[in-house]
């Protein structure tokens, strides 16, 4: 760390379960955020264990996703989109989504959004 | 796509040559851009061959960063950080910095930028 620079293996940074109502076997790390000294957005990694899910929900606020290993079924407008890695995924604002492990691994991805909404 | 939803394979999107001047042996693909309808920030995926780098140079915006693969070089106030796969690193506004694939093989990393400085 220098001059508010950070450089870290993202395995090494706290891995915490995600409590929200809706979301099953959710666990995030909060690998650049607020107290790294960004100001304009944050980035999160989301690790779903086989079988789980994020909440079925919306917000005003948008998210822009990199997939990073495992496979999944990304829901919007009730449809069902299934990806694996390495692919990108932007969520407009206020439109309902959820994010499903759908293999039988671990499902991990990057989830950026606004610093407003962190 | 539907209603601004964009769902895609990162290697499906077109990727160009990084001409800028002090940059070598790098292209760049804009995965979620204001033409996505993306608002606040953008995510771009940076591929740098063996003995590429990016410029040495200094903005006033800040980078969020995540390696994907390859091993590299954070260059930050002169001196010389090695990184590999899965690190995360934040580079903050108005600090001298450069990127550098120090390996053998392609190095990948995604680097994301406010919107007011894409």
């Amino acid at each position: 760390m220098s001059n508010g620079m950070k450089i870290e293996k993202s395995g090494n940074i706290a891995k915490v379960a995600v409590e929200a109502k809706g979301a099953k076997d959710v666990e995030i790390r909060w690998l650049i955020s607020k107290e790294d000294g960004a100001e304009n957005f944050a980035m999160r990694m989301f690790e779903l264990q086989p079988g789980g899910f994020t909440p079925l929900h919306e917000h005003r606020h948008e998210h822009e996703v990199f997939v990073i290993e495992g496979e999944g079924i990304f829901v919007f407008e009730g449809r069902e989109h299934p990806f694996n890695r390495e692919y990108v995924i932007f969520v407009p604002p206020n439109e309902e989504h959820q994010f499903r492990n759908s293999g039988n691994s671990v499902l991990r991805m990057l989830c950026l959004i606004p610093m407003s909404a962190a």
